[in-house]
Parts: C-alpha cells; sequence; structure tokens
C-alpha cells in the first residue's frame, strides 16, 4: 500500500544532479502492465516525493509534468525499485485511468506482426473528450 | 508463442538510424516482472531479428551483446510492442535464468523503504560462479 512517509526522503536516498535524467519505467502494480516510460529529473523527483504522484519530463513540453493533471489520470505511487547500477526506476503504480494521450491503458498498445505494428489493445477512453485543447502532434 | 518469422523484419517495420539508440523494456511475458531495460541499436536489432533472443548494446563494454552470451540465461523473444511515439519497445520474453548479472531474476530488486534501498527479491543465481571470469565493478 501506498504510504506518502516512505516517498518523503526520495532525493535523500536517489541524488540526482541538476540537469541530469533518469529514466523510469512505470508499471501497473495490479494487472502488471507496462504503461509508460519516462524521464526523471530532479524536479519531477521532488514534486513524487511531495505528491506520491507520478511526474516526469515531458520531452514535447520541454517542462515536468504531473501524469494526468489534463486528463484526471493521475498514477499513485506504490512503490519504488532501483536497478542494480543505480541509475533507472521501476514505479509500480496505481492509475486512475488510461497512461495513453491516444486512449489506451498503456502506451505500449501496438504489436508486432508478420504485417507490421499492429493495435491490438481496446481504447478505454476517448481522448478528444480527455484532451479538447490538445492538438496531438503524433 | 514465438514465431521466429515474425521478427525477420523487424528493421522493415522498425527503421532505426545508424548510431541511433532505442530504449527497450525488457519484460517476463509469464510472470509480468520487469527484468531490465536497455537500449537497442541498429546492429541490435538485425541480430535480434536474425536470432529471435534480445541483443542490446552494452554501455560498459560498448558493443552489442547477446542477452545470455556470457551466462546462458538467453531470453527468448515473444512478443515485440512499441509505444504511442514509435521511439520505445517493450520485449515480452522468456528468459532462461536471471536477468541481472549480480544474481536475481531482475534488475530491479530493490526497494525504496523509509530506511533506504532494500534487497527484496531472492538471488536465482551465485553470480561468482555463472560470471567466473568477470570482475564487477558495481
Amino acid at each position: 500500500m501506498a504510504v506518502q512517509g516512505t516517498w518523503l526522503n526520495l532525493l535523500e536516498w536517489l541524488p540526482l544532479p541538476a540537469g541530469k535524467l533518469l529514466p523510469a519505467v512505470i508499471q501497473d502494480e495490479a494487472s502488471g502492465a507496462v504503461l509508460m516510460l519516462v524521464d526523471l529529473n530532479q524536479e519531477a523527483l521532488e514534486l513524487m516525493s511531495a505528491t506520491g504522484r507520478v511526474h516526469y519530463y515531458h520531452p514535447a513540453k520541454r517542462k515536468v509534468v504531473a501524469k494526468g493533471e489534463a486528463s484526471g489520470h493521475f498514477q499513485e505511487v506504490l512503490e519504488m525499485r532501483l536497478n542494480c547500477r543505480g541509475d533507472q526506476l521501476l514505479l509500480k503504480v496505481r492509475p486512475a485511468g488510461g497512461a495513453c494521450e491516444l486512449g489506451y491503458q498503456s502506451c505500449f498498445f501496438r504489436r508486432l506482426t508478420p504485417e507490421g505494428w499492429e493495435t491490438v489493445d481496446p481504447r478505454v477512453f476517448d481522448p478528444d473528450e480527455v484532451y479538447p485543447e490538445i492538438a496531438f502532434s503524433h
């Protein structure tokens, strides 16, 4: 279960130099589905410590965002794992909705088939309703 | 199930410029455990297409390696997923042994607790036996 206090010392246990990015795999704790792969910086770690919710550096927006700040699909961090080299994170989360801005539970909704990449996951929300003000470039 | 022919056209469906690296999350297809997070380059994609096994760019060795070439812990690729932006992969695999060179099933064997990072997974092999000639720097 999430214990917000657990994350309060995140920067103490994971010092991250300014400007450095740390890749983080976001996994649904209940289903095991890999939802996203994002980059964290110092600010994202600070905000995650303070709120217990996933924050990450958004490459297109060039700033740190809270996952779900536009959609309401926040991700509560239940568990944090560190890799052997100490330079990657695995965050097990409880998502409040689909992770992908295109309407899917996971950003990895396409599978390789002999005919190419095929969308195999169902849409769980309508992105035009959830992100009415966003013009998608992808 | 793995169909090696499925991967034969990998570079056709995923053209990757020379020198570019593509991050790939490696997930155990059966257990759902996230095993590793690696970078792929063109050579790694070619070798993966030809063999059906995970290959990746090893940052310390500065070359492409087959996962398991020293340990025998190969990873058979059962499914490939592409993210929404088309710049990240999720590989679902059947591992022949522990993924982490330190002896664990997954590289993410440490969990954050109020006292810091704690090893919570059991060792599944003895790295001194499996990698007798490797001096670990980490």
